[in-house]
């Protein structure tokens, strides 16, 4: 969003090293902003493709870029970080790799003068990669952590964060360890957790899969995403990874045993407890899923069609209703579609009300 | 659905013991078929709520009922069974509890006649339960197991099934082991793992959760379940339940191995391993977020108003575009909304061309 962005404060040529997702999708964003960015990429067949689609020139020997983003895969983030600070003296580098540690002990390790050096991780990225995958807009809205220290001078982070501020990210300052940490715990745990279950799927009876409802669908969904790079996330992260990981497989040990001997004292406690921290945890979560309780949901039975569902919303519009968070669920088999609709408590009797009066069937919602 | 009925096939009077969200549904969806429902409850507060609301008469001593539905608690279901078999000697019983071998072990072990119990169960649900919560579409479009044995005729089989169809269910014929087998998988361990998961974000320090995506939302939104119930289906379902979560532990501590020894032969190996199997796994699914390669997705900016969806789907149906799935999120922090809209592969460029001539800013899907 053009509000969002502070294209002024990126002035000069932006190096990308790296035309994948990340790399090509910042190009077009820089570019859309009239940024002078210019790529590079190991594959030239890669940087052919960034090139005509526009997210920048092809790099040349006599570029001088003032900013240069390192978006190459993690497990060589360090290298490429070191080869562009010795190779561009007065230009500013930062990285957009998901882990933030690991390069940096690397780089300190070998002794690099890390004065020009400020780590980032932007939230966001596509189940499909490649040049061919990236969006102008694949930023937006998300956050963009930025990793200063006591060596970062002012004018380079402000560099930085006008580069998360130009694709439409909101940055957030945030130490390495902190960073990682965190991505752990929101990102990284979620991610085995999702795909170890999805795992004790694949070879059960199609019987069983024909009961699965949204509950497991939800718990399962980010279980889709591409091996590779999760080797490299969760290798560079292993440390913070592993003591969440532990931690769950005590609780798992704790509900298991209690419901080996469902009658030993406290076994249904510890059951009950195990369910309420999860209210509590879910419930901390920003955003509208983790906001539940904010608002309730109904469900309105459609036929598959988008028309169907503009006459929905055009009447939800005339009755004043404004919709808090919408899914479109289709159930198996059935001819037609769920809508769960989510409003404000205070909004929910008028637009059932509303709805019904104007022919809409109101289903119950369903979970799970 | 009409179309989905059977109103004929079930004929006389339907008995509902326990008129809380289940059976009060069950109540109100018979009754809009015209069934003659007569409705019993422990609390006579509950019963009477649910006969206000309509979903059926106050039960009498000279109701002849030719059905009995039990829907009670589950550890209390086989009590109340054998009861209603005892007490109605000529009518066929059945449950709607959500585990189905503890209840029958309980009542053979009794010597308790089940020639006319067929234990079923609709998988279906809300969050908030009670006659107050109760929808007579509670069960539209959603399976509805009904396990038959040796022992059932087929006269009998036919009007339990003709229950399901009545509300809108769709019949599925399993036996109990193989049920209790398939909702451990696909639903209680799913439950437990989200609700684990849920656990570790509770004391989380806030500027993590900053950093939560759509992500971990879906992993953990069934973490909202109530303890109560799940205590008991839990303890009622245990050794299914323990057994995938045992094998769950394992492959947990195999990864937690591979992380804490990455250069070890075969670690990385076994990582990747874990996401493939985890590809797989949720590939098998069946719904929509089970066949994601079936459908590409892009994301519309929109501001946060059904106004605007009204609009957005009123132009998508005159693009002719059939809107597979979608899903509405709001950026934290950002003023606007993003809906992710899912459509043939076919029509995503046609979509996508005609939304961005009217005016509509395309972004890029962006993931937890």
């Amino acid at each position: 969003m053009s509000d969002l962005g502070v294209a002024a404060r990126l002035s000069g040529t932006v190096r990308i090293v790296g035309a994948g997702l990340l790399g090509s999708s910042i190009g077009h964003a820089l570019r859309a902003k009239g940024v002078d960015v210019v790529l590079t990429d190991t594959s030239p067949a890669q940087l052919r493709l960034a090139v005509d689609y526009g997210a920048g020139r092809a790099a040349r020997d006599d570029d001088a870029p003032a900013l240069i983003v390192v978006a190459v895969p993690p497990d060589i983030t360090a290298d490429v970080v070191q080869a562009e600070l010795e190779r561009h003296p007065d230009a500013v580098v930062t990285d957009v790799a998901s882990v933030k540690l690991e390069p940096l002990r690397v780089l300190r390790e070998r002794g690099v003068d890390l004065a020009r050096y400020i780590g980032s991780h932007p939230l966001a990225g596509r189940e499909r990669g490649g040049a061919i995958s990236a969006r102008a807009d694949l930023f937006v809205g998300r956050p963009w952590v930025v990793c200063r220290d006591e060596e970062t001078r002012p004018a380079d982070l402000a560099l930085v964060e006008a580069l998360a501020l130009d694709v439409g990210a909101m940055p957030v300052e945030m130490g390495p360890e902190e960073h990682d940490r965190s991505v752990a715990l929101t990102s990284h745990v979620p991610q085995v957790v999702a795909s170890l279950l999805a795992a004790r799927l694949a070879d059960a009876d199609d019987g069983a899969l024909r009961l699965a409802g949204q509950g497991v669908r939800d718990t399962t969904r980010i279980a889709a995403s591409a091996p590779e790079l999760w080797v490299q996330i969760l290798g560079a992260n292993a440390h913070p990874v592993v003591s969440i990981l532990d931690a769950l497989a005590a609780d798992l040990a704790r509900v298991s045993d209690a419901l080996r001997e469902p009658e030993r004292d406290g076994a249904r406690r510890t059951l009950a407890e195990a369910i309420r921290q999860g209210n509590e945890g879910v419930e901390r979560l920003p955003g509208k899923h983790g906001q539940n309780r904010r608002f309730e949901s109904f469900v309105v039975m459609i036929d598959d069609t988008a028309g169907q569902l503009g006459r929905l919303f055009g009447e939800l519009g005339e009755l004043g209703v404004n919709v808090e968070d919408l899914r479109l669920e289709h159930s198996p088999g059935a001819q037609f579609g769920l809508a769960e609709i989510s409003v404000a408590p205070a909004a929910v009797r008028g637009a059932i009300e509303g709805l019904e009066a104007r022919g809409w069937r109101i289903a119950g919602a369903t979970n799970g």
